[in-house]
């Protein structure tokens, strides 16, 4: 490379990863050639993917898997995971991306049948970390008790993507006489909400920008399906929304909601749960907590008769015992979220307007 | 940005596009703001997505789409598409990401239901790219009759994306008595390949490279789920085996099912479909058309006693009329791929290795 870029020159070529950052020739990394389809590619999927997804419909090595299922409803949802960086206090991509689907099929009252991952590598990613990520993808999917049934794996050329982004769909079964649908949340209905919010983005942010607290923030990222379980066997037909407030946070998983049910939702600022050292580190970065991203958080908008015993199922389960009412569904304020703030005052609480925290997920 | 760059220190900075390629400050793009979570991003999904893709399961706006389902066997399948350049004569990423996982559910000798789809976008990209992309996946879904029920959009920094990657998921249904397994190879089995191949590498690869023909060359990219009907009609539980080859072609797919079933398979060079322009590109390029990708093609390998009546099936669809018997499942070469060459003599078709062409599809 010239020493010299007078004319900037430089700028349009592909980066080069910085020396010290580049694999060492001994290190294995990611080459095109295991995405051409070919040996290498086969030499991935049988050392790296199988050896940790390893389950029938997986090892046909068809194009998909098949499945025999019962007739009924069934949840479908995809999300797509770019978080950075790739590993974070108390979890990573793999992780995130098995719980983040998990859930999102919970939120529709469902329990998962089976996933799909779909990888995009960048070339020069240490294989070590793929397979890092891969085993804890393999951990996450066997705690939350569902198969990966099929994939794929693209490579893109270096300076084209970052590291790993991972794609996972996810199959569920709702079980009759549940309805989730964030439009039949009604007046009066209350809102729980399962436990401290803003520990993911705060913790994916401090290790992103560096910062050293007391404590270690950790992600709460985790699946939720059982505590969703929960929820419906205490509230049956009177759940009547779930939804995990994801990027943009409980703010603005309670305006979709709002919007969604034409309704107003009021909340009270006391009320929500937020860690003192997660307080603090908002404070410092200047962030609303309601606005930061959870992956292991869950919101249940319940009739107001079954409230009592759905607030006790949750607290009942490990991953709600921190669980509190936060509001409730009101005929004023249409399509609004109202924050009743510790000093008395009320305040709209809009949807966030752009990015808070990119690439939270 | 400074003039020189003695250290080499720009080498490490995420790369701006040269300035002819940035967005014009009047071209709308894509923001880092479009993912978070919030107003821009319900904005892209209202403007753009849910306009083109309008369908009751995806007007729910919940985290997943709930669908109702007969019992029986589905399959489920799940591709990334990483193509370069987005846009390539007979296609784009959009409609290519749906026909190819409408095809891998084909593969599995099922009928699409309902499709997925996942947007890794980079900020940047003109939303009239975007716009362009989604409209082809409307129109190719359309086509295919099945509609797009869920989704999810996440941007990433500029320089670590590029452009568009989407990654499809795809849940079919298989009908009874179909048993589509690369293991249920046989001897005597005829293998037919759907018609002539390579076509789809060819014409990313000539618009990537600059290259231009007499004839333009044209992706055969194509949804294959109505051929595949008309072949399980006509053979019922003859058909052992579909395979739709692309990356790594003819000769990958061919090896991946001589492995899976443990039989050998012979094939005729001599009976293989290439067009005349695309023999010629292949020359000029140094490819064999055996390993080039196809996007709208397929292999069946069909006990022989129903080969005749599967032929003739195939040929009767729009998409099948130059399709062939190529060859046939045999006792010998166990596990491999053997060529019967135009000049007589038989060599082993190996498993593409490495990488022909980065990022087809």
């Amino acid at each position: 490379m010239k020493e010299g870029d007078p004319g900037g020159m430089l700028a349009g070529l592909q980066c080069p990863l910085p020396a010290g950052e580049r694999p060492a020739s001994e290190r294995p990394a990611v080459l095109l050639a295991h995405g051409g389809g070919g040996r290498m590619t086969q030499a991935l999927i049988q050392d790296l993917f199988l050896e940790a997804f390893r389950n029938p419909a997986l090892e046909a090595l068809h194009d998909g898997a098949t499945l025999s299922l019962e007739g009924g409803r069934i949840a479908f949802s995809t999300d797509s995971f770019v978080v950075r960086p790739l590993f974070f206090p108390g979890g990573d991509i793999g992780s995130l991306a098995v719980h983040g689907t998990v859930n999102d099929l919970a939120m529709c009252g469902a329990r998962p049948i089976a996933l799909s991952a779909g990888f995009i590598l960048e070339e020069g990613l240490p294989l070590e970390d793929l397979r890092r990520v891969v085993r804890s993808m393999r951990d996450a999917a066997a705690r939350a008790g569902v198969p990966i049934v099929t994939g794929d794996t693209k490579v893109v050329d270096r300076g084209k993507g970052d590291g790993i982004f991972i794609t996972t769909t996810g199959l569920g079964r709702v079980p009759p006489g549940i309805e989730i649908d964030p439009r039949r949340a009604r007046p009066s209905d209350a809102v729980i909400l399962s436990g401290p919010i803003a520990d993911h983005g705060i913790a994916v942010l401090s290790v992103r920008e560096g910062l050293r607290f007391e404590t270690e923030l950790k992600s709460d990222s985790a699946p939720l399906h059982t505590l969703v379980e929960g929820i419906l066997a205490a509230g049956g037909e009177g759940v009547h929304v779930l939804r995990d407030p994801t990027r943009g946070g409980v703010a603005s998983a309670l305006n979709e909601i709002a919007a969604a049910c034409g309704y107003g939702i009021r909340i009270r600022e006391a009320a929500i749960p937020v860690r003192e050292e997660v307080r603090g580190a908002c404070e410092i970065l200047g962030l609303d907590p309601l606005y930061v991203a959870n992956e292991g958080k869950c919101l249940a908008i319940v009739a107001r008769e079954k409230a009592e015993a759905v607030l006790a199922a949750v607290r009942s389960d490990p991953l709600g015992r921190e669980a509190a009412f936060i509001g409730e569904v009101v005929e004023e304020h249409r399509g609004k979220v109202v924050l009743r703030s510790r000093i008395g005052g009320n305040r709209v609480v809009e949807m966030i307007s752009g990015e808070q925290l990119p690439r939270i997920c």
